[in-house]
């Protein structure tokens, strides 16, 4: 088409605001499409030409960023979501060894505050750039009656492609293989609305400051969630990774069993890492037992991946040079299919 | 992975019910796995071999279904804005000369109704069976503060392809064209604020019954987004498609124009095609102008096309033999690029 217009498109009502906030974050938005992206043609639907694979699997996510985007809100740090709906999918996608190929967004809320849009979605293309991910379109949704006022809703759909023979599914873990734990930097994309309960509970604003924490709650509870792509790529290149799960919802007993073959258990050493402060905070501010805490957070280990025990040395080493830090948390041991936590 | 389980996923809050309601509608998920869904692994991505292509594009869409689902859940219908978001989707990707492969899918609520939920999962999983998609993945979501008590917001991202050659964008469309508008069978998933508001003010319920609807309003504003894919199919197999835009927010004027060449313009004669009642009811009770009911509904028109003017007889016969009855509304002229209604 002519007019080399998006496919983001704006529904509801009052659309003119929200329209020339994506006006004014179009050129960050074509910022992030790569050679792939047939960006003259496609106004109803996102163009991305797929070249480079032998056999092609897509690998493909689908997330919101749940009730972070309220406190998000409320301190006036939009863009953080927009990275997080981004970096939680393509998290999601690399685990199974694919690269990101592009996303798609969706926000919506009672009425798009533009200012609000306009950090989410530059949030989105700046993550997506850092990824090599086009942002090939998006959605926004003004919806009276549906969201609350202080209600905004952020969903990123991010698609992938790996080799099929490439695939990284945990089927090839084995006792005796090392678990690692690749660092958090907090919370990432889950737990919230416990956060905000607990909150509510201890009457703690996001501007308190909290000396263990070195800053505000504001500051721990708001950092974008962690991207372990190039550290699960060079993992890969190296032939000894066996599985790898992102922990998100559910936590490290939630998320690590699901790369477990049968009759295969990990046993994890909880004192094999340090906890973040923020979470020893809230344990206490909310009186939560280490079973929930390590059941809704993931308690500092953002991604775990399953290599051979006599690899694991190098292998944190190779994740640490790709910006991930991490320690040897357990091991794979015969037995009940399942997460220990030691 | 050995359980076999799929990338469905819940987060927030009381998660028992939500996992229940979605193992209850797991088998329909499956229902709709083609063999290109690898469904043995994958627990945190889809995972969709692509084959059969030599230069693909992909083709994708993202959209939720607006304010239709406060209606539906008034009066019990989830099911219809499941379809929806589907079928809107496909639709989108269909335009474009794709066909959709899978669909990923995010629903969310401050509390989900598993019954709700149930009906929306089993919406999407049976639009996805008849258009051949699979529904390989998706998002629960309970996000309290976010959403109002009534709220609840069904979004569909699909995937299609097409092979490159094959892409259909509007660029072949000349003067003397015609164009060929194909039925809607309502309101689809467009305009919906506008229409609660004109409930409000006329005092509609949705059991209201009106003679020239034959029915109730429920019955009227509740049908499902109808897919044109076959038809789509059908013309682009002329090789007579010159080009097709799905009428949705901003209605034919919005849309049509989508798929115009610079110095072409349609010209489109309102009187050709019976409006449906259900948009004469709304636009007398809520004095709408009819500029402003052109704009925000599709007044009967779902889908146009472009084809050469000595085809257009045969392509109506085309489309209504593939399910889509049509009418031939209007013809391209030079000029400024855009849409006049006649």
């Amino acid at each position: 088409m002519s007019d080399g217009s998006l496919t983001y498109r704006t529904s509801g009502v009052d659309r003119g605001a929200v329209a020339a906030a994506l006006d004014a974050v179009q050129e960050r938005i074509r910022g992030t499409f790569t050679t792939h992206v047939l960006g003259d043609i496609g106004h109803f639907a996102g163009l991305f030409r797929l070249s480079g694979f032998r056999d092609p699997v897509l690998v493909s996510s689908i997330d919101g960023v749940g009730t972070k985007v309220v406190l998000a809100r409320q301190a006036g740090r939009m863009d953080v979501v927009g990275r997080d709906a981004i970096t939680h999918g393509v998290n999601d996608v690399a685990v199974l060894g694919a690269v990101p190929l592009f996303a798609l967004d969706y926000v919506a809320a009672s009425q798009l505050d533009p200012a609000d849009l306009a950090a989410v979605v530059s949030g989105m293309a700046a993550a997506c750039r850092e990824e090599g991910a086009a942002l090939l379109g998006g959605e926004t949704s003004q919806m009276p009656g549906v969201y609350t006022d202080a209600g905004l809703d952020v969903v990123a759909c991010v698609i992938g492609a790996a080799e099929r023979a490439a695939l990284c599914d945990g089927s090839t873990i084995r006792p005796g293989d090392a678990v690692i734990g690749l660092a958090s930097n907090g919370l990432h994309t889950n737990g919230y609305t416990l956060v905000r309960a607990v909150m509510r509970r201890c009457g703690w604003t996001l501007p308190a400051v909290f000396p263990d924490l070195g800053g505000t709650l504001a500051d721990a509870l708001l950092r974008p969630h962690r991207s372990y792509r190039r550290a699960l790529q060079a993992l890969a290149g190296t032939g000894w990774l066996r599985g790898a799960a992102h922990i998100t919802g559910g936590g490290l007993p939630g998320n690590l069993v699901r790369i477990l073959p049968p009759a295969r258990r990990a046993r994890v050493d909880t004192t094999a890492w340090p906890v973040p402060p923020i979470f020893t905070i809230l344990a206490r501010g909310g009186r939560i037992a280490r079973d929930e805490m390590f059941a809704t957070f993931n308690m500092g280990v953002g991604l775990a991946v399953v290599v051979p025990r006599d690899r694991a040395g190098l292998a944190v080493d190779i994740c640490g040079a790709n910006g991930a830090d991490g320690w040897i948390i357990g091991e794979i041991a015969p037995g009940e299919r399942g997460v220990e936590l030691l």
